[in-house]
């Protein structure tokens, strides 16, 4: 049973630019429910937000670890509190995936993509939402390495059909 | 929907001491599902592996929240991987519980009794059950607190009944 | 060059409990420090500030280790910062000594020894002082242990000067 | 007193990469002494046993704060075990910073990097070094954030002349 984390955009769901990601991830999340996959992610708002409410109207699971003060949003399978800050709490939410797809986002995104890659789990961006996703994208190694330790790979998918290719793909 | 953690011997479960907490552990397991409520544990073997089994088995649902290196025993629902030491982990586990149960237990058990008391969560002793769980009985203030602020409170119970109970009166 | 941590009582040093334990941890920091041990401690008030008062006088060297939001005393040589709660940081804390001094305290000082002994860090009692460094003398194990794996030895002492001798004498 | 982090390749100090950084290290280990800024860094070998050695000959203060295992390179005035993972360690260092200059480095100074931007400590890059501070320059958005929020500035120095006077000029 794969474990994929989504990350991306905190913010209000009704506003730019998580406003118009809204259909990107509420697919992204029904395709990953009905493919089996349980989901990972921040439990906040934003793309955590939709992408959750995408994965449980399909019936899927989807686990929320939260950093201190937060109580998650609203379509959580799971919500884990860790009392972390937010950075401390995303290392722990990475140790829980095994691939992590990235859509959009700010410098909270832009560390879980690196921390990612630090712990060897393989990196999605969703290129053309903007954001980190889609600035890292410039500075790869080869196209697809983060530093010349070459740990994982980071892939650039253009679809959500791409994506669910990629993650069917890993070992 | 209440989180109940359920601490204890850690070890394994054919030998004693938890050998003889058996039907116990697989008894409150089954009844705390049975009552709708989420249990949370360490994820480990010992007491915590019997619980998981018993609640499992009567449909209930088991969070395991994992030490660095563990990979958490069969009986889990979901568990997540913190990629701390057992203490810094077990004041996560903390964070996640309502209320927790203890059963026996040594060092870390006794810290998981404090930790849940430092943390306003009320603490239920299984009494009868060895280790920790009945020594810190002897020196409790009052018959039923961890420290001169009064916190929280400590109940001494001594069948899964009473436990169920009292868990059930919590606010 | 020995790592000697204080725990105890938090609080106002100009009120009881602290006030009572006034000269004490004074003459402890500075004993402390003229035996050239670097002193370790949570970087609050009550004890931890008197001791550092104490060492820092005597020309010692305090390092506190701080919680989340908290400043520190004014007689640290150095104050770190984890950003965690005060029971995450006192594991940080208690991985940094090579046995600790207890002297009163609440339930946070209750962990920290329970702690220190669960990371394998001899414990010295200061017996007298109150709260749970009294209290939890009632339950040792044989006199001296914290579980039944027996990782380490808790001392009991009645002078800063037997203190000083079983600090001497630990490899 | 300004606490200045430190960042960048780990590795062994006489090999490339961190060998063709040799003299720059120890001379910016050594302005930073000589200016009176307490240095903080993760207390391993590379550009951090370098920035050290420079920085304690001329008398400085250096601290380091070690990832789980590791025991810290000899040059260190105080060093602080936080039985973390590198990355989890890293945020712990972060907080401690008051500014941070980074010098080449992989994977895991890019997550300090951005690291250090999102708890708001402004970033110099040291360029010409290679590595995550020359990769990052090029992602900087109008020159000088790392997100769209400018939370704080990323200084590009090509000398530690001009690094020292950044610290100097801060706040």
């Amino acid at each position: 049973m794969k474990r994929v984390g989504v990350i991306g955009y905190s913010g209000a769901t009704d506003r730019p630019p998580v406003s118009d990601l809204r259909e990107l991830c509420l697919e992204l999340g029904r395709k990953l429910a009905e493919n089996g996959f349980v989901i990972f992610n921040g439990g906040r708002d934003g793309v955590m937000e939709l992408v959750s409410q995408g994965a449980r109207k399909a019936g899927g699971t989807v686990v929320g670890i939260l950093p201190d003060g937060e109580a998650g949003n609203p379509y959580l399978s799971v919500s884990i509190k860790t009392g972390l800050d937010s950075q401390m709490r995303s290392f722990i939410l990475l140790r829980n995936m095994d691939v992590v797809v990235s859509i959009g986002g700010e410098i909270g995104t832009a560390i879980e993509i690196l921390g990612a890659y630090a712990l060897g789990k393989p990196v999605i961006l969703l290129r053309g939402t903007g954001g980190w996703t889609d600035r890292i994208a410039q500075v790869l190694i080869d196209g697809k390495y983060l530093d010349s330790r070459k740990i994982t790979e980071v892939h650039q998918v253009w679809t959500i059909e791409e994506a669910i290719d990629v993650i069917g793909q890993l070992p």
